[in-house]
């Protein structure tokens, strides 16, 4: 199976011609779009996404991420084989969320022209390089036939969460489509008892077991389903009502 | 056959992720996407979507609809069986267009956990209750299995037609990307002689056989796919050129 | 295989239907999404989206093909036939720049009622005309069986370049989700040595060889996937910054 995360929005035939090409090369094998939202060129969202999608696909998806805007330059391209998965995709930070250290059996550099199409354009590797080697892989090619071994890959650094005396301190890292502002607050970084979440002008009381807990209308704090701290607005954009976005400061206050 | 009916979008991984939970608990079960663009926590809109677009599935097919405003709290979860289908959604009116009364022949309510994903959260039940649920179902778990069988499900009120003297009265109901405004009027509720369509400030000259009756940039009256009366622009936008959308009252004049 | 190219949209369901028609009347075809953002009843943008993603499909691929503005009218609806695949939509141009002629083998109207859904809307053809015979055509039914065969089909005319003594004269044709603005300016259209590439106010130094070559937020010319010049911002919307859309001129100076 191949799953597809990128930044080519569904408005272009970007994803439809990568599809084509897979169907080509790989008839039958089953592809899942992820999501094709990414902001462009929005490398972080889109290893987010990766790293909080890829646990619900079965064994040995094949991922397929683009997030690109060094294409046709001289960044890498990579497939990086971990215990549960293989992530195909630039060497820009993209894959290094979804495949942490711990978990990277082998890194391959994409190398091996014969798994590309031919000529290759400098725009659109998704076309030409990514979707054909996923197509190679899901017929059975080993990925160290793609090309030499690597030792490394490009990593990406999330902002840390800060400890702040009895306070802890974070940010707003992702944005749905609901407004729902998703921060770098696991549980476990919370204080034991929480009493004040501020984001912006505002202060909720605690984190509340769901959505529901809170009356129409007002924000709410849940740990969502990344297992990350989320401010919402039930039945509203939290987004929208506090103008925020990424990057927003969010404190946690402890008893 | 597995059927999605959300108000996820299609910028975030959350339908993605659906896909990946049935893909890991029923392999090769085919999933198509009715619609992720339900407006945001709009029960209604779910509603009437699922309804027009279910009967053009096969016989048997799962659909899921997940527009969930009151997840994590105490709103049921349904399998619902009709003649033709199965709907697996929260109990909140979304099924129940698609599922009227005398098409009903068993409500069940998902309350078997081990049907569901562990640990579950209380924000997606779209990943953790719904997805893993029509895979059970798709794998040929009867819905008996899943829980109690329960009497009714939650209904929806949808506005009716009002008859004023020779006249009808109605109102927008759904407004599509083209800006078409669907109204709740079906032909048998429309005078014999229609005369005038009157909406907004415009006045329509009768029930045209089709869009392409209209010159350019007129509006038009049809009967649409759906059954139902809609006000068209030809070759535009009747929401935008007319400033109206869902509630806006349609009159219809007879002879 | 069944590929498909609309107007329609992912908001409402009328993709989601026509796939519901589809696995009821072939089930089993893999039906994949090329594009369903092409701009409402912007035929040109269809055609064009169609001839650049139609060659990176499977021989025999059956692309579907929607922008339909006159749709219930008296345009005709074909099944053009090619070396390569099988084009099925109305007769507007829509399939003419993916079908020129000297790769059509057979042109058929859409006649024979008995493969359209009974009764037929007069809004919704991609439904009840065009889905039902993709699904007949992929469940084995030959072409010529679908009605008379034609000599012809609408055809679109392309803006040609324009040569201006040493220079070209082009005009964009597609913007993308990035902003990028393509030509209709192939490179055998330019001149061999190219100085400025102009458009808007801006002038650009040259074709690069990619987008790699450019500063971030400089414009940068390239020859794109589609084998066209294109004017891209480096990691930025060069649609946005310029303040241009399709339609735009573009001149290319030669030395």
């Amino acid at each position: 199976m191949i799953a597809l995360t990128t930044d080519f929005g569904l408005v272009d035939p970007w994803v439809g011609i990568m599809k084509g090409v897979i169907a080509t090369r790989a008839p039958g094998v089953p592809v899942i779009d992820v999501s094709h939202g990414i902001p462009p060129q929005d490398v972080l969202a889109g290893a987010l996404v990766l790293r909080h999608a890829a646990p619900w696909f079965p064994p040995r998806t094949i991922h397929v991420a683009v997030v690109d805007p060094g294409v046709g330059g001289d960044r890498r391209a990579l497939c990086v084989e971990t215990e549960r998965a293989l992530f195909v995709g630039p060497d820009n930070g993209l894959l290094s969320l979804a495949a942490p250290e711990p978990a990277v059996r082998r890194i391959v550099e994409l190398a091996d022209e014969r798994f590309f199409l031919e000529p290759r354009s400098s725009t659109f590797h998704g076309r030409d390089v990514f979707a054909p080697v996923a197509a190679a892989l899901a017929a059975g090619i080993d990925p160290g036939a793609l090309g030499p071994e690597r030792s490394d890959l490009e990593h990406l650094v999330l902002p840390e969460p800060r400890r702040l005396g009895q306070a802890v301190s974070g940010e707003v890292i992702y944005v749905d489509r609901f407004g729902n502002l998703t921060t770098n607050l696991p549980p476990d970084a919370l204080p034991r008892h929480v009493v004040w979440v501020r984001v912006g002008d505002a202060r909720i009381a605690g984190v509340s077991p769901s959505y529901a807990a809170a009356a129409k209308g007002a924000l709410v704090a849940v740990v969502n389903s990344w297992g990350l701290l989320e401010i919402a607005l039930r039945d509203g954009s939290a987004g929208a009502h506090l103008g925020l976005g990424v990057g927003a400061r969010v404190t946690v206050d402890a008893a």
